[in-house]
């Protein structure tokens, strides 16, 4: 079946390995009329580019964004708008062991116990580079959906045990740190933690946060498309993601009914929920108020911390990775969420035009 | 869209209102050859079914499969398998109310908000009833997977605040009470807490748990198409599911790599897991060790305790609703989010056929 | 696969077998809002049934359309809209020699090599029976449809080797003769004939034309979900089709690029086309003009002539096929083929409604 | 819905421009295991390669196809195959009178209809040149396809009104003459009538026919996904066809049943069909025997001969389209038709894995 392909009326297929000649991105089903340019997907793109702290790969790379088709003259035309970005700093001598040795915590045993064959430079097709084509895809969802009055705010909820205050939470900070957490104090910890991680060739996990505002009542289906469940889909897709709940999530499943419940109420003409337990979302279809999910991100598998684990040939070995890994992926990780958020959502929204005559 | 149909080689559509005529299910893509009687069927809905204990709607559902199409002397002919059940005990009446008023933590608002008219009868197409039409096609799609050697265990690891202990822990016991706790010290704790809250006229949510075993390693798309992706997608469209998690999920946000990784060993020839926090997929592929996956059930909207809410004129008004309700939905979905399991798993097994030459 | 649905934005899913309880549709993605009865289905089942003239089979298929969900006080309310027509006049001693013999023409022989079981009544589920639940589906859609202003002509243009003179057409003249020809000279011929077949018990097969009025310019996608490519598809689809062309078609492939081209012109601000060789359709978008194409059906294959033919056990046998068989399908395939193309229009103008910003 | 993606489990989209940077193709569901090189790709695009003789365009198009991804170390991974094809020979300046008049016969209306935007150099996605993209999947999907001895025939049956002759059919014959049919004579005379055609600066259109040999029985879905079904789509997705047929086509609507029916007989265990007026398909699905279809090819619209049109404006004006154009399609066209073919072909067969338990 392939699995590269997302959407039904705004489709998305990526494409690529981590040490190929590119990775890219083909968006079928992008209206015409659009003003679109590379650098709208560059701005996009830089959020994910690793280097810009302490706690993120030193590999670099320039992920620049070039459109092969889709655009003329600076406007979508209504056809496929295609996204390559080359790749260029492919050291792919760094990665030569994992050609034989199965690292746990990656997908290399299961590409092989899949396809009998892997390209196994840098992951391949596992690589968390493959993202990088969801983003590019994500910033023409985001463009569409600001036209229609659609913002995200997506952040750093936590990084491994240390968590955002919500009495501290300040959206604005997040820019002030590396690790985009909307708290200085939490982020300050968690910084700390993270080096005392680093220092034991360890890596940490993280939740991410992300809150969309502008979603008229009424986007998703009622059955089986949910809107929630496109966006836990989406989002599950996504390859360190273990955990996805939308607003009070797990924690509603420890309240009552009588607390769990928002209760509507109208002020001045306009229904409004008094809380947002639900997260913007009942039975699935948008309710007006804000959409609000998160989700769980594991530790990064690549660690420098010796491992135990098997080879090709069946061998059990010891295993230090060595190269450029991010010790936490959730600051890079959070334009991705936001990106197949938007993909989700805005597939939903054209799906929905035919839902009344 | 329309949202009702799910799967791409093991397509489901479901069908039906709460207080229509019938409800069922289309199942498209049922290979020739399984014996198939509507007794199947009928053991898997009859794990729904209501009025088996105190915690249950008193609500009489007798839920009988009939088989319409696909299924010829016995045997499905691979040919789309239609399952109706008829809707029998239909006390309109005593839904009348909800015409008018919008119950907190229902999809009454939304639905009008989205097509500006709802057949209220029971919740119509958004009430839990169309579960059952699922809970059919998952019959089905267990049954065939039973032939493969994979089987499912799915329990109540947790109503409201009350935790089943690890230590505790036994399969068994979940036969042995209403709540199918695997845990008895829980289960009683748990039922003296619903208990108190059925006194107050609230309801509980909880934590469902699902383990699946004897999935060979390679089932799973690698990019949007993941097994955890496609697993999250199918039962957060269970209208009560509020969050999904795989392996440690959450937790795995909080670990260090060196504990969340699982090390690879050989043992005579064969390549196993020394643990399982991944939930037996990496990369999206399962790696033959134990599926497992939870999801939280939010605690039922329907409470008798009053609540405050807008009716259809705007009016601001105040709601206790009447009538029969579970107090907690706990014990009737976990059939439902199994069967939404064997689903998905399903159509990814049939989607991965053409994985190598 | 299955291959039981058709579409992605209107969807219909077919099932049920020829002499099985029931046969029916569901349409998942009909709007809310549109006054929906049963009889406005069977008005259009009617023109599929049997038993109004010499031409057509003796068989009773009373066929009465049955609303199961979907459909609330006379509106549709967005969700799932099933309808059933049950089996009624299943007499299925009449095919009991089916079950053995492979019948040229049919897809006995096909059907076991394919699935290794077949429900052999009356030709199961690839019996002509099928289209009644397309028919139905093609009511829904005709109904949306003439909301737009979108109306259908179909009609017989051949009967085997007599076809409508286009210098005598007249559309009303389909009315008044059982083989619905626009032309009462041809249809008085084609009844001579068909007479002069069926007394040697042989069969004759013919071409419907349908013309599409009212489609705006715009609907189709430019590359494989042209509008042509789609009705084509849709059409197609049914079992005695065995050829489509859109326009001039395969004249066209005779003609040069100055008599095929359809030169434009202005007339008080209106573009319009001088000639219409291209069926209303160009580069796979409608172009403002009918949209016009041909289905060649072929000749009903039960026939009671003797005929060659191999058993289930490999035995070379002859057959003589007895029972109630029409000896032409031309006048009933019509409102088949005209819903059909309804269901890919409307599909189409669904899916394109997102194609300008 | 964008409309540029084509199958299920073989999936493919396409992309790109006439005359923008590139154009190209994502295939998703291609296994791994298959031994693909550039070279392979090649040689079908060279089969549409213009520059061969006085009957195709003078444009130069090296069409050089570069593979991005999903191929390592020579051999597919069964991860998204991108094959580019760099716009090289892009004389912009030739079409610039498009950008104003719409062109008689081609998509220049239509596309504004629908988009109010157009890419014009070079008819831009409604380029010929977009097939391109479709032959370097058609590839990929024959040679997947001659691993399960199944290939394929393409040729053009008829030039204009001059056809092949049953009785003088010799195959090899099609590499000896530019227009690719298989009867010397008819080449001849086909070659005769073209150049007059040409001196009037008229063109010329054509019936292209392809036999597969090697499908085995059971291929193809019973009701909407026909083979013949799915054939007519992907055939009729290509800009310039205009009708499809399979088997005797519209000729089987001339005869009776008695002459149309296939009778069935086996020699040597093994059961055969003693003619084959179905081109190998009953019920949609194959029987075992050569599939035969046709499509109609219309004349290139492109002609040099002055014609009546509209401009963007609404003036009536006169137009001649001057550049380099094919006078006739059909040679070129064959290549395409084969690839449609075996892209639909692949994908059914790969869909059809689960129709036995």
């Amino acid at each position: 079946m392939g699995g590269s392909i997302f959407g039904t009326n705004f489709r998305v297929t990526t494409f690529g390995e981590s040490h190929g000649p590119a990775l890219g991105v083909v968006i079928d089903g992008c209206p015409a009329g659009l003003e679109l340019s590379e650098h709208d997907i560059q701005i996009m793109l830089d959020r994910r580019k690793p280097g810009r702290s302490p706690y993120t790969t030193k590999r670099k790379e320039p992920d620049k964004a070039e459109i092969l088709s889709g655009v003329f003259e600076g406007v979508t035309t209504g056809t496929p708008i295609t996204i390559v970005i080359q790749n260029k700093d492919q050291k792919s001598a760094d990665y030569s062991n994992i050609a034989e040795v199965y690292r746990p915590g990656h997908a290399d045993y299961t590409f092989d116990a899949k396809y009998g064959i892997r390209d196994y430079r840098g992951g391949g097709r596992s690589s968390g580079r493959e993202t990088a084509a969801r983003v590019a895809a994500g910033a023409v969802a985001k463009k569409l959906l600001s036209k229609m009055g659609i913002s995200f705010s997506t952040y750093a909820m936590a990084i491994g045990p240390i968590s955002v205050e919500r009495s501290r939470f300040d959206l604005n900070e997040m820019m002030n740190n590396p690790l985009c957490m909307p708290d200085p104090v939490a982020a300050e910890d968690a910084m700390e933690y993270l080096d005392s991680c680093m220092e034991k060739g360890d890596s940490v996990g993280g939740v991410i946060e992300c809150v969309i505002k502008g979603v008229p009542a009424g986007v998703g289906e009622p059955v089986f498309d949910k809107l929630d469940a496109r966006l836990a889909y989406a989002v599950m897709s996504i390859g360190a993601v273990k955990g996805f709940e939308v607003g009070d999530g797990f924690v509603s499943s420890l309240n009552t009914g009588s607390v769990n419940n928002d209760q509507f109420e109208n002020i001045s003409g306009t229904v409004y929920k008094k809380t947002n337990h639900a997260g913007g979302i009942l039975g699935g279809i948008s309710d007006g108020s804000e959409i609000i999910f998160r989700a769980a991100i594991k530790p990064t598998p690549s660690i420098s911390k010796e491992q135990e684990t098997v080879n090709k040939a069946g061998e059990n070995v010891k295993l230090k990775i060595k190269g450029r890994h991010d010790p936490v992926i959730v600051p890079r990780a959070i334009v991705v969420v936001e990106s197949m958020a938007a993909i989700a959502l805005l597939d939903l929204i054209y799906g929905g035009k035919n839902s009344r005559i």
